[in-house]
């Protein structure tokens, strides 16, 4: 038996999100799991670093499947890119050694989210980016980010309805930037981990920041209450790529 | 009677050009005509800066609309927005005199194309650039696109099947830069006008140069001989954006 590590791209916009779900459900993992049964004559489980959630985009998504083969990876990925719809792609096969986990094994996941920060909505951005036509205060919005950066409980961030372990919500955010480019505004989040729905949470507080609706520091206060309340919604699927995964 | 200049953002992956065709037709003119008579209840027309090929993207066409109203431009075009499909929005709408012909007033048009340079294709590019998988010498490209810069004919860098006037192919190319974006390639493109395909048809002949297929100094023969002979084939229309236009 070898395992093979696979980075996967892929258009959140026609997909139910990763995992396989109920049958009629056009899911990443379902519809690649779909092309290895067609190459392998058989029912492979693919395991990825974790889920994404229905609209969310991934340009470098990471799974491993184990499978009994003569083929190469290369072969293997020629062979799934043939197979594939286009709005998936095998950026990455490789094989690994037997103990790899794509999930357990997680150092660092880094997920980018971007806002569409102009009057007007894009037709051409309309499923790859948030429409928030107000003007945004990045310098603010910088200092709230200061104030999430680092070993905190984020239960204030997580939204309802995971099947997570709710009783560690303890993560470290690694790296959290907002840069402005042209027209955009990429905010780039590196954790060991992220809740339900942290980063998409993190977002809307972060741009009702910027809106000025809220102060700075009354990120302290969030992390402090540890519940969900007084918070904005979270911000839209489509705004939100899983950029890579490291191990 | 009034006359209105719109800015059009459209996704080319949806409509078969910008021209209105035979019914069933999807293209960008009939639909943004369809959204205008449900507003005013009557037919009217839309004239653009010129047309563009199926598959291609716009940022930023421009079309008039001649129409007797009372509604202001704001209102204009919050019902256009409403009313038109999300592969589609109006970015700006405002009065013109009644002088402006957003086709015979062009002074300069700005063309984008867009190559995704990596091995491996993309999920979420795949509609909205050109995969060129091969390496390329940007410097060999530069130095070739110095030789269509200015004023030439560019018969040979025009494709058969246009309706435009075939005995003026003299076009002045004011801007042409070539710069990498990280896995990207913008090919920039101003010129007081285009012939059918003609940036399509400069991509493909700057991409063999960038492959070492065409020696740059090859550009002088092609412009001078002013027949499409021995040239690679036009690039896709997926790549291509109309970025603006001027007046």
């Amino acid at each position: 038996m070898r395992k093979f590590k696979l980075t996967i791209e892929y258009d959140g916009a026609g997909f139910c999100g990763w995992q396989t779900q109920a049958p009629n459900f056009r899911t990443a993992q379902s519809h690649l799991e779909d092309q290895l049964k067609k190459i392998f004559k058989r029912k492979l489980h693919c395991h990825a670093s974790g889920r994404t959630d229905s609209g969310v985009h991934a340009l470098g998504q990471v799974a491993h499947v184990k499978v009994d083969t003569p083929l190469t990876p290369v072969i293997i990925q020629k062979a799934l890119n043939a197979f594939l719809d286009k709005d998936m792609r095998i950026i990455n096969l490789e094989e690994v050694p037997y103990h790899f986990d794509a999930q357990a094994d997680v150092l660092t996941k880094t997920y980018r989210y971007i806002i569409l920060n102009r009057e007007q909505p894009s037709a051409l951005w309309r499923e790859r980016a948030w429409h928030c036509p107000q003007s945004l205060n990045l310098v603010a919005m910088r200092k709230a980010a200061q104030y999430l950066k680092g070993k905190h409980d984020f239960t204030a961030f997580q939204s309802a309805g995971s099947t997570a372990n709710l009783t560690n919500a303890i993560r470290t955010i690694k790296k959290l930037s907002i840069i402005r480019r042209g027209e955009f505004i990429h905010i780039d989040i590196s954790a060991d981990g992220f809740l339900y729905k942290m980063v998409r949470n993190i977002v809307s507080v972060l741009t009702a920041v910027g809106e000025g609706q809220v102060r700075p520091s009354q990120i302290l206060q969030f992390l402090k209450m540890k519940v969900r309340k007084n918070m904005p919604a979270s911000a839209p699927a489509w705004g939100l790529y899983l950029l890579s995964v490291q191990y």
